[in-house]
């Protein structure tokens, strides 16, 4: 490919498949540039001069440290996002890509699973309320400069991600990669339970976030920058995804505790996906069980 | 009063008003300081060291301008409210006020007036869209804020405005500094007709912008800084808002014709006025034929 890939947020959890996907792009991550100073973005595209950028690059946390830091999660974000999205026009970039998030949809909608076009319909959940407001606002933004300027930027709506990336901590850690630990920590303790928060009821959809990289990938190659939600199809109860994790974790006689005084969360917040198996028929997501199990097993190897 | 209070967008609609009313406040527009700068800002709030700041300045413009500029009306004011809010803070900004607008209220809500709590629940109009998300990202980031840090920060959300410093413009103007130049024109030309667009049947509700910068030296001398929408309880049609003007402007033999190829709008967005009468109940506000009435003599003899 001849076009130059700057890709923003490279050491991140999608960031760091991409490089083996992508070797040829080029992957800045904050050491390089402070994207929240507009001289460094500024001078960020005038050292690279890219064609196409990927935005990866963004502040995220957990839930806690969400409710901790109200106004960094929206100002950082939405500051970052505006820079990069305003140099990327200005110096002429002909395709930008925005990494957002299926949180960005509002808390509870009518029908499920959650189509495109439902985005501005209420308010997030509260939990991750500015990180997004500020995600969503970059839709808005991407949306304006198509509007304006006829320019073909895009953005990805993916659901919730794990990988082997990801934050391994059984407090503040994503769903996945802290179910994994979990699972680890009681193995190494000899104890054959683990306990995770509400009551197993809630819905969630996971996809791995090498599966992210592998569509932005073929998005490239196929110049096909539509704004679309990512997900699978295995959109489970988190009993269903903690018992298929202690299957492929060899630990299938373990107990699972629920503590109920700690909160479910939405009950359901699946994304629906029809645009991407029409966009990328032939694509194939890992299967949630085996992209479980290779995490584990190099987990385990690696401790 | 011993507070150094900060005015940004101090040539503006309501800026002006409040310059007569609060003389001793510091009043600062785009030739003083470019707030799109984040290294002026800071200077801005290093040289004046304010105690409170109420924030008035915005890239404000029609409803055709709107539509011409999506990028900028979001990007303008998002830099600008993020900067101007954030320096506030670091400086030590006891009370920091930002002036919104009622158009960032969703399209439609379920009941009318709507009322502060609504906020949240829908998309703005699609004609102002990019400006009102932007305003309606400021109320979130006052939140964030005040959430955060227990400060003591608001934002008031006013209906349309109308003023002496409003753009009289027969096209580009608001409608009712636009209906007064229609009649003033109408008069010069011995026409006796004025044409409005639509039919004439949405709800429509203005609030002197004096009145509003009335409000803002209430609050600020009695420390009521709340979270309220500000406006009237004359929500008319368009048809009897152009009934009273041509009656005050002593035209009330012209006909009123209505161009009914041009789009109505919304058919209602008047806002819910309890907490204002609560907080503020010796609040009288100027009565709308009142206030065109003075407008239109001011604008004969000025011309």
């Amino acid at each position: 490919m001849d076009k130059k890939v700057l890709v923003t947020g490279g050491s991140g959890l999608v960031g760091t498949y991409l490089k083996d996907i992508m070797p040829s792009a080029i992957y800045v991550s904050s050491k390089d540039f402070n994207l929240l100073r507009e001289d460094e973005v500024k001078k960020m595209f005038k050292e690279i001069q890219p064609n196409i950028v990927i935005h990866l690059a963004a502040l995220v946390g957990g839930v806690h440290h969400n409710i901790e830091e109200p106004v960094r999660y929206f100002e950082e974000n939405i500051i970052m996002n505006t820079f990069v999205l305003k140099e990327s026009f200005n110096n002429k970039v002909e395709r930008f890509t925005g990494i957002l998030s299926s949180c960005i949809y509002p808390d509870s909608v009518t029908t499920y699973p959650i189509k495109e076009d439902k985005l501005l319909e209420g308010a997030p959940h509260e939990n991750l309320f500015s990180y997004s407001y500020a995600k969503r606002c970059l839709a808005i933004q991407i949306d304006m400069y198509n509007k304006k300027y006829n320019t073909k930027y895009n953005y990805l709506i993916p659901c919730n991600l794990y990988g082997e990336f990801d934050k391994f901590d059984p407090i503040k850690g994503h769903f996945v990669g802290a179910l994994i630990e979990k699972i680890i920590h009681a193995k190494k303790n000899k104890n054959n339970s683990i306990t995770l928060f509400g009551d197993g009821t809630p819905y969630r959809q996971f996809m791995h976030a090498k599966d992210v990289a592998k569509l932005i990938n073929k998005m490239i190659l196929t110049d096909k920058f539509y704004n679309i939600n990512i997900a699978t199809e295995e959109n489970y109860t988190v009993d269903r995804i903690a018992k298929i994790a202690l299957r492929v974790c060899d630990a299938e006689n373990f107990q699972i505790n629920y503590d109920k005084n700690k909160p479910n969360g939405q009950m359901r917040k699946d994304i629906e996906i029809s645009k991407l198996k029409k966009y990328f028929p032939d694509f194939q997501p890992i299967k949630l069980e085996d992209g479980i199990k290779q995490i584990f097993n190099k987990r385990i190897a690696s401790i």
